[in-house]
């Protein structure tokens, strides 16, 4: 990790994003907010980013000239998700460039088995796992922890994609040939009671500033709706918290991590890590007196971590999928756009939506909707989480897209 | 006034702003959140709205051509200060573009005198004041009120310019005569316990959001402080809550108002409105439910408002304001420069202010300081006035611009 070095002015410093979606784009409102230059890096020409960002390289992920044409323009780089080439990060530190979670920390998370042996060695309790080089490995693994066992992709998994579960000995095969031709490892079944997640940021400083629990439910495994705080005893909430505090130390990070974990009554196992501003966190922008994007716009800035408390009773996150494809960019949008900003595939039911008390929705301007893509996400408030929750309900029962 | 045509999709209007400050600013990165696209009018080419906004027309603010190229891109226009040619947005309404808040509002809002009439008109509480041709009416007004009077230039005044005061007959003369030669009135003086203001949004729909009630306090005539509550009686309280009400129907405004008032023990008189957000409004973005800047977007865009609740027990906004001139653009900044991106002038200490708790804090990215230039902003939130009063004073003595 290079250490900045000593900047009476933090604020000059031009921070570069790898990734231009909805996560870059609420990192970047937060970014303006102190007026950082910000200059990103994506593929897609009319991507959520674009139109925000001082500078938008078009270019694919993999383009090392483009990375490193984006690090010679910033002074710092941060990115938006983790199937990323960390050799490229790697050598930007080289460099003496400043990467925020650095590539060492990435490299770890990127390989969910490295992540897990980490996690476990570094005495944070995680369900049962281990390596598997065949169906064979897979079969032996079912006989000792019992079926179903759940297979994962070590690398490039994200929404429940590069998982497969194997429901017995004879489904082994079929599991394993369906992750594809990477290396893959077995976890064992977790009853869970309910899934939650705990936020965390990690300053320059080694200073750790933890969210509430939230719970989190999913459909299709895709994040649904996080519900804020979590309904879980005292003593699991306390264990959850703690355990996403030890995550921060374990991997060194800087910047904001989403720590899923399982809940099986007042026991609590950590299922995944990603380095990042994570979509159970969103609710943190109406809902706490510091969001998750600013806390990962202080930390990779270098800059003092702010309050991860709430300032609500209780908040619920639901998440705006599309429904089916539309029209691809150039279409009807095509007159109605200004310099090259993405004409937004239509929501409809705004308006019913935000006449729900206490709720804010959040549209992140994709040209093209898809079937089960994030389009967007509201957050309601309220006293209670009942409330909060009957809000996000009616607001959610009118959104079509 | 010109109602929208029914729109299955409001999200996908552009919004114009003529002015690209802070409050145009900040009104982009609400209106971002639900991905309007927008387009700024402003003659400075690094203004606090460039870069993130879709496009930005680089003409003066009278220009009538550009004001119509800026409708001719946009559904809705509205406008981050009242000193503009309300006869150019008048020419947009009969051309059935819709402006907010509407030209005709901004027509008598924009004389003082005017404003104030329709004021009292509208059974609103003012202080008397009456129309001054010369100097030997302000004497005549003055034996009948008592001195010391002031004087208000009808048009254009701002953070006390247009003001002046006439102490004695004897000064009279001199007082009129520095308002130049504009038109003015007089008012009788108030010795005010506080300065206070109400910051009040409606809806097309004719709802009213109406924020807490805050006490400003001033230096050299130009906002300071913001503290919200205002330490004030329960009955000033209401008084000013239903008196800002009362104002957003007698001006028929859509959008974000400011309504400044002055407060004598539990009587409550207006003493300016602002057809705008407004900087005593700042607090909104961190204490409540929906900002002043949120609730604007709502309104122009014809959704519904938000709650304008807060959610902190207390919240204190401080002013930063520039302490000399800078080097101008292309100086030092030159080479930093990205993409036509303002560097702005540099704040110091903004590590120390943020490591302050509660505080939260906004550069608004103008690439020249001034003396008393506003150039910041921060709010320090807490439990009581008391805590937040001392988490921004602190925070307070760390900057430095």
């Amino acid at each position: 990790m290079n250490n900045p070095p000593a900047n009476p002015n933090p604020l000059s410093q031009r921070i570069g994003i790898i990734g231009g979606g909805q996560l870059g784009k609420m990192m970047i409102l937060e970014a303006r907010k102190l007026s950082f230059r910000v200059v990103v890096l994506d593929p897609t020409p009319g991507c959520p980013c674009h139109g925000i960002c001082d500078e938008h390289i078009v270019a694919a992920f993999d383009d090392r000239e483009a990375i490193a044409a984006l690090a010679e323009k910033c002074d710092v780089i941060t990115y938006e998700f983790e199937d990323i080439d960390a050799g490229a990060l790697l050598e930007l530190e080289r460099r003496g460039k400043r990467v925020y979670p650095t590539a060492s920390s990435l490299l770890i998370i990127q390989d969910k088995f490295l992540q897990k042996q980490a996690l476990k060695e570094g005495g944070i309790p995680v369900p049962e796992f281990a390596c598997c080089g065949s169906a064979a490995d897979v079969r032996v693994l079912g006989e000792k922890w019992g079926w179903p066992l759940i297979l994962k992709a070590r690398r490039g998994g994200y929404d429940g994609k590069g998982n497969a579960v194997a429901g017995s000995a004879g489904e082994a095969g079929e599991a394993a040939a369906s992750l594809g031709r990477g290396d893959f490892f077995a976890e064992k079944w977790i009853n869970f009671d309910m899934e939650v997640s705990v936020l965390a940021c990690r300053g320059l400083d080694g200073s750790v500033a933890v969210y509430p629990v939230g719970m989190n439910e999913h459909r299709e495994s895709i994040l649904r709706r996080s519900t804020v705080p979590a309904p879980i005893s005292e003593k699991a909430a306390r264990s959850a918290s703690e355990i996403a505090g030890k995550v921060m130390r374990v991997f060194g990070g800087v910047g904001m991590f989403g720590v899923e974990m399982f809940v099986c009554g007042d026991e609590v196992l950590v299922n995944e890590v990603a380095p990042r501003p994570h979509n159970s966190g969103h609710y943190t922008i109406e809902s706490c007196v510091t969001s998750q994007f600013a806390n990962h716009i202080r930390a990779v800035a270098g800059l003092p971590l702010g309050s991860p408390e709430m300032t609500v009773g209780a908040a619920v996150m639901e998440n705006i999928l599309g429904s089916g494809e539309t029209e691809g960019p150039g279409s009807a949008g095509g007159q109605n756009r200004i310099n090259g900003t993405a004409v937004p595939a239509p929501l409809y039911g705004a308006e019913a939506a935000l006449a729900v008390p206490g709720v804010s929705l959040h549209v992140y301007g994709k040209e093209r909707s898809a079937r089960n893509r994030k389009m967007g996400h509201l957050t309601a408030v309220g006293r209670t989480v009942g409330e909060a929750r009957g809000r996000a309900a009616e607001a959610m029962r009118s959104i079509r897209i």
